[in-house]
């Protein structure tokens, strides 16, 4: 394996390539991720029994063959191995074979598990003591725990007005928080222009830097394994809605377009080494807030670059980036697949949400619930057909926010119990 | 295999049988669990690779051959496949090999999700349209969630001064939620009365009961499993402290007994079926919060039965059981395989859950962390070796419940931004 050192960093627009650490965007302007050697990849499963590893545990370093990093010798956090569900109780709602990727099973409760832990573990490897990020939910809570884990020391960069609920979680894994006053979007480019890793000592796996699109990736080599080996329920899979081998679409929620880009790169490597075939490829759509969507507004407007935008305040606060750095990056993704990308109203993404929690009894945070939304939203428009199966991805798990409800409740008396369950239950 | 509604309960303590349904507690007043033939079990890992499920996925339902149900044709909640991982930056606090199974990586943050399958499936077999537990905390969450994912009404019964923070996490999955005035022991000893499957049409999954105990003896099953494969860690297992197949202890927090019964039925079916050698069961470790520890102080006072007692308050609320249902048999698990119940203050557990966040990078709750400070107590006295390998049940994620801290945090300007890292860094 070439090791992460030794690797090269491509752009994907112009080609140009470029060492690892030099520089985390091309001189055209756009970000660079990891060119591997994929052409010898073969789907892992009957290799990881031979070698006697428990494939329940192995997580996202299943996939270790096409990751710039070795997996570490041993850690508290195995990333990864999120179950992919059939959720034939929402097919009416999303109007299409709906299978869930819950990525809330992570160690930390999110998709960024799978990033952080590529980061961590080249961190390790080129005797870095720090690691860093810019963010103030998902990937800071992942980024301190992994670093805890590892034992390095680890930066955050939040916003001045971060909410105290969102550093208490944070604290618990003890990482140096740093609350910056100015441009949020200014700072996550200042920081990895700090990014020289050996040098300053620090590495930084912000949201699109190799490294992190390298671990996401690994969302989209597990979806597809999974759903190849008809498995992805338990015991079986019941109703598949779709013969076929591979999902006709992978819908997602898109922020900054680090995601994204990491499972457009899945595809193209498994269409590379010949483990998908050109016409399987499934299209990618990506959702946005309404209030917050830079990316679905250049898709829209049939632009071929993503600009900043003046956002709203949305209640899907984990994706909500005016200005994503790999925004051009997502839309050409999009478009390379026959997808789309679309934004849906908070409203939408309520519905969706509660949807999750009271069909599927799965409670995700506001910004995984917006995929839902848009499958329903492109079904509506007929680019999602009924007789499709449809992955979608969700990213974070709803726990970890304090949301308002209004529970089903009535006060009774112990002595009551029986009269009062009988005449709920009867009604 | 037999189903729930043919399947026989026996009593551990008197051998009295009884057909699942008429009865939850032996004439002698112990509870009962299922009496399965597993005369054939063996480890299933060649099997399932076989019928082309994935491992991954297959989670508690892995072990169907010893349950009492079988697993439904489809879910979006599969339980199980947690991971078994070595912690050895944990050794020297632990004084021991320490393994940890982070059960809060289930589908809804908890240990309580094997459990609450298992009673879903028997609901579903049996026809009836309810499900039901007493409980404020993971259960009840774990319960609503499967309800809502089984298309299955569900009826919570919380004491009346339940704070609105866990009331909020319930209400997203809907159930009907009773805030009871009166005992909250008598609560549940009451529901269990109501418990007549078919009849009433609700079937009450609480703590301790035949169907909860089957689903919760999976993670005995699961962490023989992976110990045994050798591959607890990702991807190899360095620094294995033993070379046996077989932990030599396995420690948890103890409430009502219901987990640790399982775990002990685990080991009984393993001995009994010839896959695990008599001599090489581990030791079963049950820990409490000082505050609230009946099975400890019975355990410690010599006693034959766990009875009642006047608890003080603890931050373990979780395990905050002063008259524990199945606290006799959780004692009789833990002389019967030379171990034991021990108690540890909340200061202990402050540090332990500090620890695991710190050198782990695992968030827990509370009455998680007690196993860990158990750890440690029983290290201190001798009754664990520092070459023991000892596995400690993580029982739930720290995410659901906001915990004050004092975050490390300096605010800074976005102009200050390589000066300020630079002097942490170099400090």
């Amino acid at each position: 394996m070439t090791t992460s050192s030794q690797a090269l960093l491509r752009c994907y627009d112009c080609g140009c390539t470029y060492d690892h650490g030099d520089r985390t965007r091309c001189s055209c302007g756009e970000p660079l991720w990891f060119d591997l050697d994929v052409s010898g990849f073969e789907w892992p499963a009957e290799t990881n029994q031979e070698t006697g590893r428990d494939p329940a545990t192995a997580g996202s370093w299943r996939y270790d063959a096409v990751l710039p990093v070795s997996a570490p010798d041993t850690t508290t956090l195995p990333p990864g191995s999120t179950p992919l569900v059939r959720a034939g109780a929402l097919d009416s709602f999303a109007d299409c074979g709906l299978y869930l990727k819950p990525e809330g099973q992570n160690p930390t409760g999110s998709f960024k598990d799978r990033g952080t832990a590529v980061g961590v573990a080249h961190a390790l490897d080129t005797g870095a003591d720090w690691i860093g990020t810019v963010s103030h939910g998902n990937m800071a809570l992942s980024t301190s725990a992994y670093a805890a884990a590892a034992g390095l020391e680890c930066a955050v960069f939040v916003p001045a007005d971060i909410p105290s609920e969102r550093l208490d979680l944070l604290a618990r894994h003890d990482p140096h928080v740093f609350r910056v006053e100015g441009d949020y979007g200014r700072l996550y480019e200042e920081t990895l222009a700090l990014n020289t890793d050996g040098d300053a000592g620090v590495t930084f796996v912000n949201s699109d830097t190799p490294l992190r699109v390298a671990g996401q990736k690994t969302i989209a080599y597990e979806l597809l394994e999974q759903f190849r080996l008809g498995s992805s329920n338990v015991p079986s899979s019941p109703n598949m809605p779709s013969s076929s081998a591979v999902p006709d679409a992978i819908v997602l929620p898109v922020s900054s377009g680090g995601q994204a880009s990491g499972v457009w790169k899945a595809l193209r490597e498994l269409t590379r080494s010949g483990a998908l075939a050109d016409d399987d490829i499934p299209r990618l759509y990506f959702v946005q807030a309404a209030p917050c969507d830079p990316i679905a507004t250049a898709f829209r407007e049939g632009r071929e670059e993503v600009t900043p935008i003046d956002a709203d305040e949305t209640i899907a606060v984990s994706i909500a980036n005016s200005d994503p750095p790999s925004g051009t990056r997502a839309l050409t993704a999009a478009r390379d697949t026959d997808g789309a990308v679309v934004s849906v109203s908070d409203e939408a993404t309520r519905e969706a949400m509660d949807r999750l929690a009271t069909d599927a009894g799965l409670a995700v945070e506001p910004s995984s619930a917006v995929a839902l939304a848009g499958v329903r939203k492109l079904s509506d428009r007929g680019e999602i057909a009924a007789d499709e199966s449809v992955v979608t991805i969700l990213t974070g798990s709803g726990y970890k926010e304090s949301v308002e409800t209004e529970p089903r409740c009535r006060d009774i008396d112990l002595a009551d119990l029986e009269h009062e369950l009988a005449s709920v239950v009867e009604s």
